[in-house]
């Protein structure tokens, strides 16, 4: 799906923009950049602020105007900090993924980023199927080009790698130990009870929440049969210290 | 929620990139930024790069280390490129929003940003309750300081606005007790290795990796004070009883 997404950029100005957004862009895995009559481009600016996505300034699709960039999309998406003239729909950039991952493999999306001071006009905006727009603070809302190309290819990506595998494990991908089970737990609890007992922290006639408090906390963690062998480890270390 | 997360970052080498982290922070609605031992700061490139959030610039907290930065949070998250030594609690940065969006509301959270070239060592990632890892493009997954604090403060600020009406607490209706300082953490850990050295459960010479799954354990269940008092009443106990 990542591959068959383009990113328009529309009269940009700055050429290091140009290069921030070749970064944002590489660094979610997409590779099709488009620009629109940009002020000036190409230029070392541009390599620079790419910092090693120089082979998407290389393939960038340098064309004249906006039918040229669009041409063969099936999906035209335009960046809006607001709602113009008349009410369009109008999407957040995680409704936008949701939204695009579902299409046919082979759909081409364009998503259409305007000028750094005016954006897009009506009229480019209304070449869009869609407009999405990014919640910034109201009081601050000025984001870079390439910070807005970087939240939109950070949710397309998202929404792809989630799409792939939905059965993500719970603590991310290497958790290498298996969970302990039940009857581990269990015996870990007893042996808890029974060192604290000899150690006097536990009083059997007042035993209080003491433990309860300490299953709680542990059991929250939902510990891996290591971390339960290392525990059982240092309540048999405890007991052997005051036998001695 | 986002006045009480405050962006840790480490030993940052541009002072550009400390602007963009300040612009990417404003844009989202953070405010609370805080450095510890910058190279060069403060510096005009910062304020350039600022572009309108140099107050954020104005009042950062500026620290010698990272206890100073963490001595009154909560939650500690460390962004990590990858799994280190032993795995960590990961998580990507929309399932952190989703942790931290149900906590009650005083509770202040950390997120640290390690070096340009090297991110955080393992001592520092062995502080925090969660690493969150961006899931980059690996060919090409150099990201940018900034545009990885616009990531994960895009998804805070989206987990914000969507739960507005949807406010449902972490672990039950009711967790009556504050949760515990990162300070009183470290000072339980140190209690806890002293215990254990002197039971000699812990060798020092051969210390392998029961600090850090201990603490992992015990981080990944984010104890309240009241727990943090038994645990440290346990300890006492055990050094009472040893000492008969």
């Amino acid at each position: 799906m990542l591959e068959n997404i383009r990113i328009v950029l529309v009269n940009t100005t700055h050429p290091g923009n140009i290069g921030g957004v070749a970064r944002a862009m590489k660094n979610m895995g997409l590779t099709d950049l488009c620009l629109v009559k940009p002020k000036t481009f190409p230029h070392a600016d541009a390599v620079a602020r790419a910092a090693g996505a120089g082979d998407l300034l290389d393939s960038a699709l340098l064309v004249e105007d906006l039918d040229q960039a669009l041409a063969d999309c099936h999906l035209v998406v335009g960046t809006s900090a607001r709602s113009r003239t008349i009410p369009w729909p109008l999407v957040n950039p995680r409704e936008l993924a949701s939204i695009v991952t579902p299409l046919p493999q082979e759909t081409k999306i364009a998503i259409v980023f305007g000028r750094e001071d005016r954006g897009l006009t009506n009229d480019e905006l209304q070449r869009c199927h869609h407009h999405v727009h990014i919640p910034v603070n109201e009081d601050f809302s000025s984001l870079n080009l390439a910070a807005a190309v970087q939240v939109i290819s950070y949710e397309l990506r998202m929404a792809q790698l989630l799409s792939v595998d939905s059965d993500k494990p719970q603590w991310g991908t290497d958790w290498d130990v298996e969970l302990a089970e039940n009857r581990e737990l269990e015996l870990l609890f007893g042996h808890l009870e029974q060192t604290l007992t000899e150690i006097e922290f536990l009083d059997p006639e007042k035993p209080r929440n003491l433990m309860p408090r300490l299953r709680r906390l542990l059991l929250r963690a939902v510990p891996d049969k290591i971390e339960v062998n290392v525990l059982r480890g240092m309540l048999s270390a405890v007991q052997k210290y005051g036998r001695r």
